[in-house]
Formats: structure tokens, C-alpha cells, sequence
């Protein structure tokens, strides 16, 4: 089986009709839905592209791998699916974004070269990268955010679009009044992008799919990672004008989110992502592009999948759609990510297996507690192998798509996400030690406490009479039961056995007794207390040579 | 200025004149306190050997390095203070035991060949190895518990010693009616070794030491790690026969601590090492070895202070006295290690500082709350670098070498100590899954908490009221709060920044406000928010080839 782990960047887990959206109509990924399962309650590891992903490629919580922000880089030699997935005969590939910064440092420490097989693997974050492109061509006085080469600006110039950056200029532009017109600004999110369609990112990227299905000898494990529709936010023509302000639905925010904010809500709440959001012609103009990126995606979604279907490999492939993390979009007066709302930290998760053995569920939904790093755990077991779980912290899904009901006891009680926002504005706004610029989310599918580091007060909502999470109830007193239990359980993640990677619950097993067979015998009298096969060695006639008493 | 690490093993923190031994001189670890600060609050992160050595290495907790005990490989990558040292120009060099077990699977993983430098420092926790020794060639059924080659039975068969297994045959054997009677059974405690005394581990390690320092090219780390005392409790003439019964302290155990005992405890309590040393006319052999192993152990250390004064190397090398863990000797109707009270858990360490900085302290004692972990940071301190805070865990002691008192908001308030007894046969018995088998030290000087995970209650002492930790208080209702303090502490913790290891704070530093200069800017409403010269990019005439709207 082949295993087809399609991510989008900064993708709601509630702009999807089989999600619910009023307006936007997905049928291809409503598609796949139909024949396998939607998960529910599915929650990123943090909210924030870098840290989230490595979490999901890794099987390990933020804490765990180290990589908590953008740009932090994964610590060489952490293991990654890729790592997992070819021990067990399955290749692992990259085709699109990572957002994974290489421990050059550390590779250079170990004499990894980068351009040795296990350098580039180390480089690519475990992955063979058929493509990389981190679709954040972003250019300023210093020069390009992402250092790397763009395939996708190369593939642009050689279509003939000019300049150095026509990402920055055609994908991601509009015109007026015959000058460029930056898909950075929100004011120009109504235009269409200055391309062809057929020439923007997502079908780009849609195309090298199909090429490396083309060529690959499976069994496969292709990840495809599109930026969008992470901002930018602008589509090419006919998506630009899909929607419009009447399709955009009203901010989720209450006055009361406003009433003495919990001091980093406040801070966040006050930055500039977060004013322009809280502007309803900002919200009209850029959400309509922000839905046609996404009806984009779901086209070629559409394409990829009649692709699989003509091929055959619809049967063996199993087929999975999630996101890094949300969007805000202005609810809860804030814009990006960056917090625990659901809007942020809940993703959409579709898993199609083809196999026989996932008929009964096909079409349905789940609504176990599910986090990112599961699906590390779930393409380890669906390669035939067993989870390492002294590595991979994640656990298998594999069971719901069985339709087994593993139940509360067998299954976790809790989902745990954090944010390191050290390097953020907000950090030095709030007077705190980078340290202490760090907050972790404990939800349980009814209550989410959230823990700021700083000595802050904690968040706390309740999603069974607050569904929309206006009221933190840790604001006054009345839940302190609540907290407390909450708080415990994070004490209990605090003390997971992360890091012992090099030996396994088995090894473990395995090595109990051994030393006493190998002659460490501490705890002998007289000899009496073991079996004479184990003493023998330490009876007998004095040597030749005995020196120690010439 | 160099670093002498001189390690021993098992030493308990009161069997040294200087701290009050009242039988045992040791005049030469006395004539190091004099010179030094002795640190009467210095305790392990863990009491087995491997895992506290790991930590005194990398600087880090167990949880953080993984190699929570004996033989579990200290991952590919994780540096030491050999890594940080050599960085700042001092060599870092091993003589005899570390019990670091290399990670060969990883170090495989990454390519990295054993027999190169990097990957001889891989395999050696970043030391240079002058000589390996670990120092226990036990033999059984199933060979040697240790498969490297000893450098030791090389030594001795060179010097006459005949059979595979000298170690075992003399170094470590007496002789009973002709016949050898091992040092593995207590029994033969009394007895003198087989061997010259000049033969013995502790003086050959101390030629060898001599040996580095004559050819050393400074500056230098030294860490000069001796197995002794640590067991087959057996020494050789004349200090078999310096001590006996009669210098035996009374164990420090009492009778409430078997009635109605934490399981844990009572596991322990009945396991074979504990039920030997349970026996007074097994204490009445061993502690004698014991007291007779630390007496030749100071005589050495002599020897080795009167070659560095000869050589004026006494001038500009820093001298560290500690150990790896203690020795409960049935104290808590306990043997060896493996717990948390203070004859296990707590070590002697003293640092001689030659500068003159450092002159206000000689021949005092502090009384701060001191890590092993400590160390690292203090040798990182002393070679002229700036503690790695996102790397090594420790902090450094100089402050209190230099008679700084940085008081209690400055320091930690709380010490914290791991033991995984997952390999052991408690763990068996006790019926625990093997990441159950972990518990927890939080010690804040007075209350000390122990958490065990497996749903086993706590146990708390109080060791202002109840010095000698008898008395259980935890056992029973009335100190809800000083362990809802002690756990919030070990929450704290559990939640510490440790594996951000590729990313130092300076480094977080430095990335903020980088990306908008490198054109990210996902928050422009017109570009009116930025300064003209971050925006200019996107504004301007639209290229001729605008194929977006041919």
C-alpha cells in the first residue's frame, strides 16, 4: 500500500462543506469523506507551521523534538517518518513544504556532509525530496526570508513570467492602475492574481504529484505539502470572484473577550494581524479569497483524485488530508494563529484506507481525541510495521478506521498543544524571558485550560455550554476543581519518557536478569543465594602466579 | 587553567573525615577541603551509575539525555562537556570508568564509523579516551558483562597475573584454604585481595593519571573516574585490616520504616542485596572493605596532590572531588543504591580553585542546593565560555567558589533526582509496566517528596524535624500542602525548555522582527503599517511580460 499525506498551510478545519461551511462547497474533499473517515477533533501539536509540522513528521510533541518555533532547527539525528517508513521498505518523499530548517551546526559537529544521502535526509527532514518549496517567497531589504532556491519561481521564469521573484510578482500580485499590486496587502485581496491559473502554486504543485506518481516504484509515502491557502491571500481568475461579502460569515467574538482580557489574549488582540482582522472590510475582502484558494485546492484535489482513480492507484493508496494548523480570520478579535481557539488549533483530518479491512467505517466520522502525531503512528503500523513508542509519541489510528471503538480507558484523555512564541513581538511586549514566552494547551473534548509559563493566570473553557469559547471561566472563581484536574494531567505529560529513544519497552524487557548471567552478582553472602552455574567461576583452585603473596 | 574531575564510585557523602566520618581519616580529601569549598547539599540526578554519570557529562537531567540506566545508549548527538570544552580550546580527556554505552545504532543511522575521531568521541561521551576502564569484569554463563577489552586485565597479565580474568581471580578475590574465594561474596569482605597492593585498580589508575599529566599539553580536562569503592567490597593489604566491626556505625534504619512500608520501599526492602546488608555480620565485613577501599582511595589521592605541587600543576589546575551516587550499607534496610534517601542520593563534592579569585573560600563549606549537573556548567564557566543555558541544564558553582552569595531568588529552590528501575526485578514484582517504574526526588533542603508513577502514593521527610528520613509523612493526612507545593515544583520542571538544544536564547533574540525584513508581512491592510522601505518592493510598474492578462 502506498500512502498519500496531502497537507494544506493554515487550512480551518471549518472551511469544508463536510464540515459544515455554509457557503463553501468542496465536493472532492468531501470526496474522500465519503469513502473513509473525518475525524472530528483533531488538534495540532502547536500552532505554528515550523513546530506543528515537525511534530507531525516526527510522531513527538514540541517538547520532545525541540523545534518550537519557525527557523528553530530539528536536532540532528531526530528521527523522523521517513526514518521509520524506509526501515520498514517504504519510501518517504517530499513534494512541497516542510518549513524544517536543517542543524547545520549539528551535522557539521557529526561531519555530516549535505550532500550525502543520510546529510540530505538529515537536510530534508527524513523525507527524499522530490520537490521542496516552502512557498513563502518572501523578498525585503535583507534579502529573501527563505534563502533556498524556489523550484516554484524557477518553474515561472521558464514559463516565461520575468524577474527574480514572480512568485512575489504574478503569483502573488494583482494589478491597478497598471502597476503591481501586492497580494501582501489586504486591500488587494479581491483582485486576481496576475497568472494564468494553470500556473499558480496549487496546480504547480498538483502536477509534480502526478509526475512522481508517474515514476515511483511504491510502496510510497508521498508527501504533498501546499502552501495554501496560506496567505498571501489572492487567487487567480475565475476564484478571485467565487465568493464575496455575503458569503463571509460573521466573526466568532463577543464583547466580553474585550472585558479584561487575560494580559497575552490582550497583547495578541492588540497586534497588527489582530487590528486588521477586527475590520470588517478586511474580513470581506480577504476571506472570499481565502475560500477560493481553498475551492482551488479542492479542484485539484479533484484532479489528483480522478488521476488515482484512471490509474488504479485509488485501491492501494491510502489517501489522507489535514492542515499545520488554522486560521483566525478574525474570530476572537485576533488574526493568524498563535493561540488555542479552535479556529486556530483544531485541523481537519480525512483518512481514506482502501483496504477491506476499513469498509465498515467509509463515510463516517470520529470523534476521538486526536492529535497530529498520530499520523506518524498510523503510517508506521500501515507499512506493517509496530509504532516505536520510546520514539514516536503519537499512537496509531488505525483502530477507529477499523471501526474498533478502543474506548476512554485505551485511548487518551487528553489532547496537549503548545506555543513558544519567544520570538514574537508579543514576548518583548509582555517584559518576558524568552523562557517564559510559552503556553500549552490541555483539552479533554469538553474543558481546555491553557497554561501560560510567566506567571500568568491560566484560561479556562468550557466547550459543552461555550461552544464558541467566549467566556475564559478562570477569569473569577467557581472551577478551581476543574483546573486542578487539568493541571495534573499536564503534570503527568511533564513527566513522559520522551527521550529515551535508543532502547525500546522490549529491549527493556529483554534486559532484564542479564547482568547477573554475566557475572555482576552484588548481593552474594556466600554463594548460597544462586544457581551453582553462576558462582562456578568464582570457586576453584589459586593460580600459578599467585603474586599476592610472594 | 586545567580541570582534574576526579570520580568515585559509590562514595557516600559522610564517609570522609572532613565531613565528619568519626572513624575513617582521609586526610588528603581534608587537604583538598582546606584548599577548596566543600558542598555539604550536593545531590545526583539519579542514583544508578550510568544515568547520574550521563547527567555530571551532558550537563542534563536523565529526562532530558534519555539514558536513564545502566547500558541505555546516550543518544547519537547529545553533547557533553567534552563537545563544550573543546569548542572553547581545552582538551577533554577520560581516564577510566564512564559506564556510557554509544549509541551504535544511531551513530550507524548517521554513518558515523566508530574508528574515526567524531565517532571514537560519539562512542566515548565526547572524551578523549586516554584509558576506558569501567572496571567491572564480571563473568558468567554468558561471558563478560562488559565486551570491550580491559585495559586493566591487560595491565595485569603484563605484570604476571595469569588466567583470562584477573580482575576477578586476584584484584578482586582472597584466598580461602587454597582456593580463591571471590570479593562478590560478602563473605569474604575480610579477607585480603590477591594482589599486591601496587597492583590494585586504584593505584594503577593513579599511575596512569600521572602518566596523562606528564604528557599533557594543557589546557586540559581530566576526568579521572576510579571504580573503587563501588563493590566487589575487597581491598588489599595492609587496608583489609584497618578497620572492623568495631568502626561499623550503627545502620541508620529504624523499625517504623517496616511497618506498613510504601510498596516501593518494601520491594526494595526485600530484595536480596537489601536482605545481605539487613545482616549485622554482613555489615561487620563489608563496611570495614568499604572504610579500607576509601582509606587507599585517599592515599592515592595523596600521591597524587604531592605530584602536582612537585610539578606546580597544583598552581593551575582546578580539583574536583566527588562520586556517581552513594551506598545505603543498610541504612533503610537498604542495599546499594537505587533510592532516595540521603546515604544514596547525596555526594561528597569538593572544588579546589587555584585562582586567587577564590581565595576568600578556601577551607569553607556551602550549603546551597547543588546538582551534579552543576559541574559541566562550572567547567564550561572555568574555560572561559559562556554556559549553553538551552543545552546544559546545570548552573555554574563558581559564584560560590568566589564567595558570591547569590541567595535564594538567584539559585535554585528545589533539587531534582530521576531513578527508572525499569530493568530491575522491583519492576517484575511489583507488576509494573516498565514506564511505570520511574520515580522522582524533589528536594527543596528540608521537605523531601518522592513521586513514584504507577498510582503509587507519595512519601514525603521532613529532614529538619526527622534528620535520619525515618518517619514517612505521607503515610497519613496532614501535609496536603507541602506536597501540593513540592508536585507543583516537579510540574515546573516537567515542563522545562530542554530540548530547544539547536537554539540558544541569544539566538531567539536575534530573530525577532527578522522576517518583515525579509519581506513577511501578513498583517499590511495598505502598507500604510510599514515603513516605505519594507513595502516598496510590491509597488511598481507591472513587468512587461504580463502574461496574466494576455
Amino acid at each position: 500500500m502506498n500512502i498519500l499525506f496531502i497537507m494544506y498551510d493554515q487550512l480551518r478545519f471549518d472551511y469544508l462543506s463536510c464540515a459544515g461551511h455554509p457557503h463553501l462547497h468542496t465536493p472532492n474533499f468531501d470526496r474522500v469523506a465519503a469513502g473513509g473517515v473525518r475525524f472530528t477533533n483533531a488538534y495540532v501539536q502547536s500552532p505554528v507551521c515550523g513546530s506543528s509540522r515537525m511534530s507531525f513528521y516526527t510522531g513527538r510533541y514540541p517538547s520532545s523534538h525541540g523545534a518550537q518555533w519557525n527557523g528553530f532547527p530539528l536536532r540532528v539525528g531526530e528521527q523522523t517518518m521517513g526514518d521509520h517508513l524506509r526501515k520498514l521498505g517504504m519510501g518517504c518523499w517530499l513534494i512541497g513544504k516542510t518549513h524544517m530548517k536543517a542543524d547545520a551546526e549539528g551535522m557539521e559537529r557529526l561531519g555530516l556532509a549535505p550532500d550525502s544521502l543520510i546529510g540530505a535526509r538529515q537536510a530534508e527532514c527524513g523525507f527524499d525530496a522530490w520537490i521542496r518549496d516552502d512557498g513563502l517567497w518572501g523578498q525585503g531589504p535583507d534579502g529573501f526570508y527563505d534563502a533556498k532556491r524556489s523550484p516554484y519561481n524557477e518553474y515561472l521564469k521558464a514559463k516565461g513570467y520575468d524577474g527574480e521573484n514572480p512568485w512575489a510578482d504574478y503569483a502573488n500580485a494583482g494589478i491597478e492602475d497598471g502597476e503591481i499590486a501586492s497580494g501582501w496587502m489586504f486591500a488587494n485581496a479581491d483582485k486576481p492574481a496576475n497568472i494564468r491559473e494553470e500556473d499558480s502554486e496549487t496546480p504547480w504543485l498538483t502536477g509534480e504529484t502526478i509526475r512522481f506518481i508517474e515514476r515511483a516504484d511504491g510502496p510510497w509515502c508521498a508527501h504533498v505539502s501546499y502552501i495554501k491557502p496560506h496567505w498571501p491571500y489572492i487567487v487567480p481568475a475565475p476564484y478571485h470572484a467565487m465568493y464575496g461579502p455575503n458569503h463571509v460569515p460573521a466573526a466568532t467574538r463577543h464583547q466580553m473577550e474585550r472585558d479584561d482580557p487575560h494580559p497575552v489574549l490582550a497583547a495578541y488582540q492588540s497586534n497588527r494581524i489582530a487590528s486588521a482582522f477586527q475590520r470588517d472590510d478586511v474580513r470581506d475582502k480577504v476571506i472570499p479569497a481565502y475560500m477560493g484558494l481553498i475551492r482551488q485546492c479542492d479542484d485539484q484535489l479533484g484532479r489528483l483524485l480522478d488521476y488515482l482513480e484512471r490509474t488504479g492507484r485509488m485501491d492501494d493508496t491510502m489517501i489522507v488530508l489535514t492542515s499545520d494548523h488554522g486560521d483566525y480570520l478574525g474570530d476572537h478579535w485576533l488574526g493568524e494563529k498563535d493561540m488555542f481557539h479552535q479556529p486556530a488549533v483544531k485541523i481537519p483530518m480525512i483518512i481514506r484506507d482502501p483496504r477491506a479491512r476499513a469498509d465498515a467505517t467509509r463515510g463516517t466520522t470520529c470523534d476521538a481525541l486526536v492529535e497530529a502525531i498520530d499520523l506518524a503512528a498510523t503510517f508506521i503500523e500501515a507499512a506493517g510495521g509496530e509504532v516505536p513508542s520510546h520514539i514516536v509519541e503519537g499512537r496509531s489510528l488505525q483502530p477507529w478506521l477499523d471501526g474498533e471503538t478502543p474506548g476512554t480507558p485505551d485511548w487518551r484523555d487528553v489532547a496537549i498543544s503548545e506555543y513558544d512564541y519567544s520570538v514574537t513581538p508579543m514576548c518583548t511586549a509582555l517584559g518576558l524571558d524568552s523562557r517564559d514566552a510559552r503556553m500549552f494547551m490541555v483539552f479533554d473534548g469538553r474543558w481546555k485550560l491553557i497554561h501560560f509559563e510567566g506567571g500568568f493566570r491560566p484560561m479556562l473553557f468550557d466547550l459543552d455550554t461555550d461552544p464558541d469559547e467566549f467566556r475564559d471561566l478562570a477569569k473569577a472563581p467557581g472551577h478551581e476543581a476543574e483546573i486542578a484536574r487539568l493541571y495534573e494531567s499536564l503534570a503527568r505529560w511533564g513527566r513522559r519518557m520522551s527521550q529515551r529513544v535508543t532502547r525500546s519497552d522490549a529491549d527493556i524487557a529483554a534486559m532484564r536478569g542479564r547482568s547477573a548471567r554475566k557475572g555482576i552478582l552484588p548481593f552474594l553472602v556466600d554463594g548460597s543465594e544462586v544457581p551453582e552455574d553462576l558462582t562456578e567461576k568464582y570457586r576453584g583452585p589459586v593460580r600459578q602466579t599467585h603474586l599476592g603473596t610472594d
